[in-house]
């Protein structure tokens, strides 16, 4: 069991949003700490196993509403770490993936802090769950790949659309939500069939969000259509198209809560 | 919560290793079921928090000596929910990734069986943590590649190197030991620097294995020195290279048991 001294950080991934998801070391160390700085991805739930006499701030930051900026964050921990907290920095998913983590790493050594890593279930794998899908198959989705599609103030994409556009991958976009529709164009372009199945999957997890499973060509109106503020998971490629029961393809269909099997896509098969 | 009734199936990822790194879900599920069917890669301390009246049955996979075959593996968590066995299938890391999910999924369905995921952490997360790095950097490294270098009584490794060679990703490669020199010498075939920081981490998330921080050309003969035939995972790039203490560039460093700090490669900063 790692040890959690005052003046200590740990960046610890709260994991989806359902409380049950968390770990069993990322619940001790919250229940340990003496403050704790929160994202606004962070599920409320989690943030109800923190103890009342743990500090608590919101350093939350969401698409286009940052409440504090990376630097005053970095700043925000590296203090309270110098006053002697226990220290724990909370981030949605995973602190390793799309978390700006290194940043909060190198800002804790450059003061000699020990600062260390607590991993959480990350958006792609809490979305295969709720579909009920494996995001690899054997020769089929050999690769997966994890991007975000967040550009600051509307900037274009730069990605390698040629290398992502791989039929034997499975593609998680994170925070792909406004990049939608470009996402599927240049998807297209790039050579992926415009029927390649897509699910995206809002509020992973939590079981009140949205459930879409759809394909590639109509990626963009779904999202614009069915996806709202939450935090949204956009996954593409054959897996998706892996299920139970049927073999309809047709326009977007909506899955109900719970529901492990979704729409099938026969010509993959 | 979700409901674990008789004759149902979960998929539970164990994570790592580490029983801390269990999520609370899984946790319960293991501790509700009637029969748990796991693999050689659940963690020892997993395994002993299954409570005593719940029955084990081993079902393990070993690169080279599989003690039974998926649709052995199948058939029998088949035959245990419609006996009417609350059964957990427990995997190592995320039942998502790299990890035959699919196969059990359309097994249980075939059937009517109920059959859910609860996702886990895997071995990449794991080893970033260990390493006390982020896999992914803001305008650096905006892409994470998970693929598996397993191959079939040493078949040609099939992939798309030119597309793994990619220097704005960081990739990582499952199962990777024995194809290790091959990973190196294509990758750098394909174009990536010789000096790509390479990071390779055992029994991640235990404590008790091997990690070393080397460069992509030294990779293949890293491996067959210091890796054992435990379970082992490769991470390649840029975010390898992110560290706390040192700018020393040379052979490959065995890190410390719990060192957040590691080597440097500074003409990579």
């Amino acid at each position: 069991m790692t040890q959690f001294d005052f003046g200590d950080v740990w960046l610890v991934g709260a994991g989806p949003g359902d409380p049950d998801l968390l770990t069993r070391k990322a619940e001790r160390l919250i229940r340990e700490a003496t403050v704790v700085f929160y994202d606004a991805l962070v599920g409320e739930g989690v943030l109800a196993l923190i103890p009342p006499h743990v500090r608590m701030e919101a350093v939350g930051k969401r698409s286009g509403r940052h409440s504090k900026d990376q630097a005053s964050i970095d700043r925000l921990i590296v203090e309270a770490a110098l006053s002697g907290d226990k220290v724990v920095r909370l981030k949605g998913g995973d602190p390793a993936i799309f978390a700006r983590a290194n940043e909060e790493l190198q800002a804790c050594r450059a003061e000699g802090i020990r600062v260390s890593i607590c991993p959480g279930i990350t958006a792609a794998s809490a979305a295969a769950a709720d579909l009920g899908v494996s995001l690899t198959l054997r020769g089929l989705a050999r690769k997966l790949v994890f991007i975000t599609a967040h550009s600051k103030n509307g900037a274009t994409l730069d990605l390698d659309w040629k290398s992502l556009a791989d039929q034997d991958a499975t593609l998680a976009v994170y925070m792909g939500k406004a990049a939608a529709p470009t996402v599927s164009r240049k998807l297209i372009e790039a050579g992926l069939p415009v029927d390649t199945p897509v699910a995206l999957v809002e509020n992973a997890s939590l079981g009140n969000g949205t459930r879409i499973v759809t394909r590639l060509d109509l990626l963009g109106l779904t999202a614009n259509a069915a996806l709202t503020d939450k935090p949204a998971i956009i996954l593409i490629g054959h897996a998706l198209g892996e299920s139970a029961t049927s073999s309809f393809c047709g326009p977007p269909q909506r899955l109900a809560e719970g529901t492990p099997a979704f729409r099938c896509f026969p010509e993959h098969r």
